[in-house]
């Protein structure tokens, strides 16, 4: 069961009747990961299990460790819940950025630094191109998304992450316990695939938008993100910053957008 | 605006029926905190500001860095976005324990440990004690709980924690953006009043309940947890072993029981 993510149990359930039954449940598996660099643990990350390669990648990438996929030499898997990132030979894993680390829950994205100065990663803006999407397009993408996840997830409470191409067409899914691993596992899986930066893309998440969310974009360039529910302040302002799109609550028929309105086709 | 942890700026929204508007909508605050004890920086939690004094002593307390009352002498706050937490003479501040925070996101609440066997924190199981709670009880706590939130609170987001007495009634609740944040700031404050363990108690989680929820649940000696959502695997595994009930999906008429069944009275 754990390459789906699921596990299962038996549980006592309270019907709405109000009579009880005795059933098996299903439940997201949260186990911690821990992601090396040369032998080195220097993160443990509360996911679920699968696609563990990708989310070590796309967490290195987005914590600045790495800055190109050349940086990487190898990824292997260690057991069940362990990943061994090699650097390419020349490349200095930056120790100031590895004391920055502990463990990471399963729905933080953003541990590691130990003064609020060091809490906005060095990524330049989104560059100024021509991307645009179509409303209609936009208001498809939730719905894609939710195809690609299984019933569980949909309803279990998996978050999902999905890249998608301008037209609409979904490019990666990748689906996690926390919303920032579903994150880290659809940037990594494309940065592993060397397309970084995703300057023609947009990222859903199929939750709220906080600061990391807006980060990890950026760290793969992608001009667009999307969110189902509410985004933070602070990610408001790291995307005006940014140059990045960003929509919230995105229920069709309605959405919010709230910077650079300028990439969204309304006619 | 930031005393009530909510924000507001313009965005351009899209109705139900296709018409856009501009107008000014509400935002949860999401501002790094840097936790410092003697002056060190320990940890950067990305949090809804308010109640700072709580939220630094709760994290302590589930990291285990503090264990009790008497070893905290002062907690000021410093400027907007940082807490100073000065030990009592003679209570060391471990070396190994700082070492291993980094920066916590607003979803986070188990940043720290470089390795996996440091993950379980150190905490006796809950006592067996004769703390029961009647399912009509039990039901009725989801309400009360929200109609202590504020109304963009219950639509925008914002997480909530509470702590119950036996007999339902709500005894403190805080709100975050982080599901951690809103129980540490809740834990944080029986702690402050000297009323831990609260072995008489049950903790309330709007969302769902990770494996971290339950572990600040048990480093506050609560023996009932319950969630709006779904547990994880992990949150089920040590509920079990450290003898707490787990109740999730706590959605009137309906709930699951996941472990230690013997603490709801059915009748």
């Amino acid at each position: 069961m754990k390459e789906s993510g699921i596990g299962s149990q038996k549980i006592i359930r309270r019907k709405r009747d109000g009579e009880l039954e005795y059933l098996p449940d299903d439940l997201t598996i949260e186990e911690p990961l821990e992601i090396r660099v040369g032998r080195k643990p220097i993160a443990t990350t509360m996911r679920t299990p699968g696609h563990d390669e990708e989310l070590a990648a796309g967490f290195l990438l987005s914590e600045g460790i790495v800055g190109g996929r050349d940086q990487i030499a190898s990824i292997s898997v260690i057991g069940d819940n362990g990943v061994d990132v090699e650097l390419t030979a020349g490349v200095k894993l930056k120790l100031d950025s590895t004391k920055r680390f502990g463990t990471i829950s399963s729905s933080c994205g953003l541990c590691g630094k130990t003064s609020i100065d060091a809490i906005r990663q060095n990524f330049a803006a989104v560059g100024s191109t021509d991307i645009r999407i179509d409303i209609e397009t936009l208001l498809s993408l939730p719905e894609t998304l939710r195809n690609a996840q299984s019933d569980f997830a949909r309803t279990g409470g998996i978050h999902a992450a999905g890249i998608f191409g301008i037209e609409g067409e979904l490019k990666i899914a990748r689906e996690d316990i926390g919303r920032h691993n579903a994150v880290d596992k659809a940037v990594g899986r494309a940065f592993l695939d060397e397309l970084l930066p995703l300057d023609g893309h947009l990222l859903l998440v199929s939750g709220r938008a906080s600061f990391e969310i807006i980060q990890k974009a950026l760290a793969a360039g992608i001009p667009i993100v999307a969110a189902v529910s509410a985004p933070s302040s602070l990610a408001v302002e790291l995307a005006r910053d940014s140059n990045q799109t960003l929509v919230g609550f995105l229920r069709p028929p309605s959405f919010n957008i709230y910077t650079h309105i300028e990439r969204v086709i309304f006619s």
